[in-house]
């Protein structure tokens, strides 16, 4: 069998992960989310982000994330700003749409939205009460694009929105490699401090599935248990996701994990750098874009499985690359030294 | 800490799903449900029901799985009609209406519904088109009171909803009690054959999470997909759901932990019988609803935990006990021995 | 052809609401609500309510109204509170659940909520956040059974209401008949100050069409026009609503027609009363439910359209007769004279 | 008062209309449109477009109708396609996306969508089940920029949507204009053969209100009544749309308004050409987008009222003017002499 390199989401859980889910058959715990464990992992997850004021609360994936929080924050003539490649325009069936929400998007190169972006998003739509009026930004970190934003990048961003009174909103499915990235200057504190709500991937990151939506403005505080369960986000045994967390945060899993993943990457970048692969864009976490000759893909495709991007021309194409916490040095390596012998 | 008779879901997986679990650290699988696990569980539920023709697709929970297929099988102003005291009706939030769509509800005695019922349902909405059109009859099995449907019922009801064009879904969530009941007499041949969708509930049978729905209709077959990616139902690790199921069936667990789970109940029926406590509705399955008086209540809320579910009178109060898979035979036996100490 | 007593939309409109209508050809107006009648006409309703502060918009008819209000106030997860025999539950092909939320019904025998009846709806939604949150008090005036509301039953809902941080929309679409009521104490003002929107219905009450929407609760007054856009309910040529209230304004007919409507239901109510004929609830606007013997109702039925309401018994029915500002008294009393010639 | 070039529903009604509408205060009518002068009314649209299995519904503006055909047409996870420039997506407060649909954007230069792009769309839609459905293609002729189809256009479109089984839905509420323009080579009868729906606007030519839904797809037939009631464009007095359809079309207003509309533009367009003016776009309905300079707008500005369209450059800005059937030849003349006095 080939090995994949297509996603960071091929192998199941972290050992630990395991271990803690096992524990949890033999004893009892309070349903939907009011257990023991969910209750510790939300009280070190606030410490994290060293603020005990914040809201957590775990659901099953990302699609299911960015649903509830952008039902919960808006009203029906309310839209959300997205960048064109966003996760939530392209990639969840219409999900935000059927919610009843438009999305207004912004073509960019790298994936990551600007003030000027949103500036022209809001200006365009000045003709009340006959257009929607954006009220909530959508980013991701790390981007569709393996992108980052620097702390000064989310600073202004927030303050704008602030100033526009916008909901910055945060997916974080591929948080940790963001966070672990050797050009990341953000910590979760950051996060929290600089948006009003943002989510911090588990299912990407050594858990089996999971994803943790802490909340900062006050608005979207309590309500968000009642959007969860009516859009069926709340799993009766909570405990369930809620022990992922607690695996992934007691021991600095979370960051680990995602440090490993980068450095895989690392590995692959460094073989392409070498032989001067250009790429789509400059890769900083765990997804890669280099863009090959069609030929060597041909041949890599042999032994590897990984996504077509995007056609650059009639000769090359750009690739998709994604390593995991869990991707295998010897593996990456193999594919590293299979590069090093080809030329772009 | 008092011992929990309050769900079916207050302890974890059973070993063998959580084993299963942990062999998927290892490998590479396909994402979004397209993994070898999922297939294999797919193929033994298809053999299980005896309907290779049928489709089968994992969700986290009964709500998402409800409102999934509820919203799947409706066109805006079609409704569902449904039991008062249904599940999608009390304790999901209004998620069936924030997908659009009017629950017409039947009073009943025994959260079963009846051709009688439907049928007055129907001939209440003959104003065109003013009225919603009743389209799909939601009924669960066990249900919320914890009564089952015997195959003729379940015959009739379908035969009814054919002559009518109407779609019959069943709410699976706890149907491994339900089956394993003394009293019933349906097999889950008979419930693919007597039904156009319905769901096996592995979240309360021994499973962390996961409910598997099983399509028979051929409109509904091939457009699920889109609506439990859209409705955030769709795990990037789908294994996660499929292997479990694959724990479930491959040896029979499925029935064997509901047959514990109500062998335990059999235990405090037979207790709370002998001295005579009356109930609100006969016990067949894993949930019990007896009347007691307040003070035996109070008494046994000291050192066990349980719903109180309804005022009788001022003297009297029914309460609910559920068993599960993991329920132990030791502390059944202590709380059917105090039970015994009591008089209505 | 059959004179119809069977609603209060068969006829036009008035020949004063013609006249404006036919004023607007030669002129120029600004779109969409913006034009000199609907300002003069907002105005003058806020003079007659006695309340500046409040907003005023017009939409084209009831169900419009009643679900463009409704899914402006509510959060997705918050339902209305209605009688079981509400508009919106019963004829309005499930516009509120498409707008995604559920009612929350109460059965009463005369189509009016009370304290009681709310608060008991309340105490069954405690299940916080598995249950919806009852959020909106629907109710009517004149209700579906021709009963209306006094000064002290609506004031005593709304004090409740507030407590309760609850809006209450009182739908007016047969408001007239119930303002001209020989029982009625209430007066536009008291609507105004108890109640946080409601609407006066223009359709039944001599315009071709037409609700004037008026919002007393600060937190619903500047979002409307978007939901109104936005549900399909502005209308370009705007001034068509607000000059038809002008009309119905400007000189009382919104008083007098009705006054006209509930006077040729007096007649028939004597001629029906003298007889001794029961009714199945005691009429007092526009709307009569008398309960005739069957062989009766045939005979009627050959010169005169009616609904049959409700089946009582083997021999008796209640039939729905409706007057209007345009039923002419000879026809009525032509109808009154054939009932004095049946008994009951 | 300046003289309005600004849109064409600043006038009320065609005298004839008005004298309809009056004629309809003496009699009794069915409601919701059951009545005569609907039936007659459709039956007119139905011999004009020659097509007697077609169904014909009135309701009372763009928004509503373009609302109501496409959450009609669309299962939850499918979407429209739409020029970037389409009403639907820019300038109705988000109504598509309320009903929980997503719309795809196709960038074009005149407003006209093509088979290539819509081919596009389709392409870029292949990751299933990630991704919407796009199965309703939205154009509207006239367009938001005064263009036309070619009856080769709609063709082409046509049958290319029946290979790819979507459904073809076009927006008329400029239809009049766009039958009338004398670069057009449609008729009624193209567009019925040609479309699976589509719909023919009153408001902005002649009548007070009303656009008439015409539908050929078997599909959506029989459904749409309940959608229209559902989404609030049901009158009771439904004759008030009807009345006004039969006045458009019993003696041909419906084209001679149109022709009257496009000559006072031509009138315009003379004028500009004459001295050269460039337009954003080759003028060919009752909408024109002269490119002007700053100082020249500025003197208009103070005698007409029009649109600020689009800044071209520093010195000079596109502007819409739009004329009616109530345009009158001496102010159009009037503009025509003052244009003529400025050089581009």
């Amino acid at each position: 069998m080939r090995y994949s390199f297509k996603n960071d989401y091929s192998e199941g859980g972290h050992p630990r992960i395991i271990e803690l889910l096992a524990s949890l058959t033999d004893e009892q715990q309070e349903g939907y989310g009011n257990d023991h464990y969910s209750t510790k992992a939300k009280n070190l997850i606030k410490e994290k982000i060293d603020d005990f004021e914040a809201e957590v609360h775990f659901v099953s994936g990302g699609t299911q994330a960015n649903l509830i929080v952008i039902a919960a924050a808006l009203r029906p003539y309310e839209s959300v700003i997205a960048a064109e490649t966003g996760h939530i325009h392209v990639h969840e069936t219409g999900s935000i749409e059927a919610t009843g929400h438009k999305i207004n998007t912004v073509a960019t190169d790298n994936g990551k939205l600007s003030v000027q972006a949103i500036q022209k998003v809001l200006e365009d739509h000045n003709d009340v009460p006959h257009m929607v009026v954006p009220k909530l930004v959508y980013i991701s970190n790390g981007t569709e694009l393996g992108t980052i934003y620097k702390k000064t990048e989310l600073q202004e961003l927030y303050e704008f929105c602030i100033s526009k009174e916008l909901f910055l909103f945060l997916d974080g499915a591929r948080l940790g490699s963001a966070l672990a990235s050797s050009e990341n200057d953000l910590t979760l504190q950051d996060l929290a401090k600089h948006t009003d709500v943002f989510y911090i991937g588990g299912t990407k990151n050594g858990a089996l599935l999971g994803e943790a939506i802490v909340i900062t403005h006050p608005q979207l505080k309590e309500i968000l248990p009642f959007h969860i369960k009516q859009r069926g986000g709340m799993l009766a045994k909570g405990s369930v996701l809620g022990i992922q967390f607690l695996g992934l945060f007691e021991n600095n899993y979370f960051i680990e994990l995602a440090k490993h993943a980068n450095a895989m990457s690392k590995i692959l970048i460094d073989a392409l750098q070498k032989n001067e692969f250009p790429f789509l864009i400059a890769p900083v976490t765990n997804q890669l874009f280099p863009i090959l000759p069609n030929h060597m893909i041909e041949d890599l495709l042999k032994e590897y499985d990984f996504h077509l991007w995007k056609k650059i021309n009639a000769s090359h194409t750009a690739i998709r690359l994604v390593t995991s916490w869990k991707t295998p040095e010897n593996k990456t390596r193999e594919l590293a030294n299979k590069i090093s012998k080809y030329t772009p």
